[in-house]
């Protein structure tokens, strides 16, 4: 070999070895920083504190709009702005109650929620038997004529044994998405359904249900673990006990709403996009806090460590506040629509929606020798504990996306508290623990960091 | 090669493949049936609830001893037994506040908590002018003349850039631990300690301090962190005021207490141990949920799961509750000295003292070509996100079992929160998650499993 061409490759492996180490010396910077700071807590305070319940459509929500396009143009980005767009409005009413009539015992009341989009039952309510399923199988045996006029109790818990409680979430979702109209076309008045949880609690965990074109929309409420724990006892002792569910929820007219965007422009591809992004829409229930005011606070909190450390990203950085991520997902929908519309080039998009809980792993959805090269970033991260670096990624808000090629990566937490509070009362900021936000905002930094400048 | 070296070869090789499938099937049962069951979650709280503050030599100390031995015996193990000590008994007064008193503000009362086995300040307490400091070196800066009848405030923070939560302890712990024998060098007259979490919160977190012999023992308090950037802020503002420290706690004869140890004999080699750990002492101002009555429960736990699942072990599996970890750690040292004793053959021991939370890896001391193996272990745990075995383990009650050249393991959970609870009000049943709590349980009885099978 040529001295030359030794000398050459020695200073290219020297500078690939001194590059390795600023990147740790900056990724380093970056967790520091963040750990160091209180201010994308106090942030997720303030928007859990005084937006709480921020469901589409809702004043909260709005509210909720103003106040982070305002922390980002304190920030002083080189651009902040709205994008509207349509949402639906649904509205809980003042009185939920779900009354347990029985001959043999006393009377119990349920601790429940509407669910989302659901049809109310006026304020009388409805009154029926109730047959207990677990499964559309289940309904399919029992056929019309034990269902007919019956409030059917969808009551199959989410699967403990599994490690990965969104894959226990997955597999029992469909009795709230779904169950409504399933239940409807054997004749149904109404369902009840058990709440998504991995935790035996008393809150209801409410969410979306989607009505079946065609199908008669019958009301659907979900009840506590607790109180599905109950009602199924009561069932055994009585069979004929009647259930009488009020709860006067409307669907009301559209409404306009906003995505909110914050950006940092690129230094050398400015017409290239990198989106960072959580939903700021939450269940009326709660606070909203690791569902996912987490995921906003913290693209917000990238752009923030970004200028601290003054990191100028050749491709343009962009926070996104997606709105109506729980109702119809039109945030997402309006951002890729109106990408296409700008002819927007999105290099790369990432969605926080698992919760601001200890980060893991990332996931990635790439062509395999760009999956190849993301996989080998790992080393970085391996000393903050996030070692979990995989094929995957995706999000409901950034998943629109994927038409453009864009590459698309989920963080991915710790999992195995998030349903605790998943869209309940339970979801509010006391529950999220400052570190576990902060090294999750860190390692989005280091990863756009890391992505930006090796042009992956 | 001739074909029979080729078939031996091949045989091998399916048996090694077979037996590893065996072994993920028997490893996914018991994750499964931890995660199924609320037997051990429901007995933390039982622990947690009916024997809170259960320091050593306390009543509910010995309660605490008594339920663990009927919890087990009543399992039905092959032997249930107490190992007897003598624990120091140190006494929380009925009075312990802090009040500041200033010339030019409204008087304040700080949130504070005696420190273990410090001397009391009587009913009257202890009245001086505050000297702020950050460490021993500002101590030996400052000098006799500015210290002299003065109260010493140690006020230096956990570093919460650091990502290993047990370092930034360890780096800040010296003021807890030696800052009153080492105020009352340079004449002070008490201490008050900024509490060592990484919380910013209203909790004192408390502690054992060590006092040096031959120095005069002076009283010793810790702040909550909120109240220490209050009284750094009240002494920058009146660097004249004064602080009076009332803690009447009081240190009392020495007292009989217990090791719990429940014991399932080995089949094959019934004289060879294996230790799993946590202690039962717990600090009297919380419930000593996360410390330590998770490893407790959990040690428990493995041998239930032993059972249920019709694991016969070669070696004989013990669970211990170790007494007085917390003050002179005197649970541990008894439990060596009966194994030197009774010349108890100790071939593993594993200490569960770092909370219920998300299991991560294991730490392992062991010899180079023993810790190769172990670490090849790790790929039965990857699929519940336990990916980090590595070097190190021990543990204040397993520590002593080293001088038999015992194989020493410490579990590995995310340590993002444990300070927020450590050694306060906040150690509660409430923050424990269940899922975290089964997975450690699981994750310790499956290396049990591995190492007992495979003669590591």
């Amino acid at each position: 070999m040529k001295k030359s061409v030794i000398i050459v490759i020695l200073l290219s492996l020297s500078f690939m070895i001194f590059s390795q180490d600023q990147d740790s010396i900056m990724i380093k910077r970056i967790f520091n920083e963040a750990l160091s700071s209180r201010i994308a807590y106090e942030n997720l305070r303030y928007l859990c504190k005084n937006f709480k319940g921020r469901i589409s459509g809702s004043p909260q929500a709005e509210a909720a709009v103003e106040y982070t396009r305002e922390v980002m143009y304190k920030m002083g980005l080189d651009t902040v702005f709205l994008q509207e767009l349509m949402v639906k409005r649904w509205v809980r009413g003042d009185r939920e109650t779900a009354t347990v009539i029985s001959d043999i015992s006393e009377n119990h009341e349920l601790t429940i929620s509407g669910l989302g989009t659901s049809v109310g039952t006026g304020n009388e309510g409805i009154t029926g038997k109730v047959m207990e399923v677990h499964s559309f199988e289940d309904l399919e045996k029992l056929g019309i004529e034990n269902v007919r006029g019956r409030i059917v109790f969808f009551n199959r818990p989410m699967d403990p044994a599994l490690f990965n409680t969104f894959s226990a979430y997955g597999q029992a979702a469909d009795q709230r998405t779904q169950g409504a109209s399933e239940a409807s076309k054997y004749g149904a008045i109404g369902v009840i359904v058990r709440s998504l949880t991995t935790s035996l609690d008393d809150f209801p965990h409410t969410g979306v249900l989607y009505y079946e074109e065609g199908i008669p929309k019958i009301p659907a409420v979900c009840v506590s673990t607790i109180d599905a724990g109950l009602l199924s006892d009561l069932l055994s002792e009585d069979p004929k006990l009647l259930l009488n569910i009020v709860s006067n929820c409307r669907n009301l007219e559209e409404v306009p709403s906003y995505n909110v965007i914050g950006e940092m422009k690129g230094s050398v591809y400015p017409g290239q996009i990198i989106t960072i992004g959580g939903h700021l829409d939450a269940w009326d229930t709660g606070e909203g806090a690791h569902d996912d005011g987490t995921g906003c606070i913290q693209s917000i909190e990238v752009l923030r460590l970004f200028q601290v450390l003054g990191i100028q990203p050749k491709r343009t950085i962009r926070a996104v506040m997606f709105m109506d991520e729980e109702i119809a997902q039109r945030g997402g929908l309006k951002y890729a629509e109106l990408a296409a519309q700008n002819k927007e080039n999105h290099y790369a998009a990432i969605e926080s929606d698992g919760g601001g809980l200890s980060p893991r792993g990332f996931d990635f959805s790439a062509t395999d020798d760009r999956l190849e090269r993301l996989l080998d970033l790992q080393k970085y991260f391996e000393p903050y504990g996030i070692d979990q670096f995989s094929r995957g990624g995706g999000g409901v808000d950034i998943g629109p996306l994927q038409q453009f090629g864009t590459l698309l990566i989920s963080p991915d937490p710790d999992m195995q508290r998030y349903f605790d509070y998943h869209h309940s009362p339970n979801d509010t900021f006391e529950q999220v623990n400052i570190r576990e936000l902060q090294l999750g905002s860190a390692s989005i930094a280091a990863l756009v960091y890391l992505i930006d400048k090796y042009d992956l």
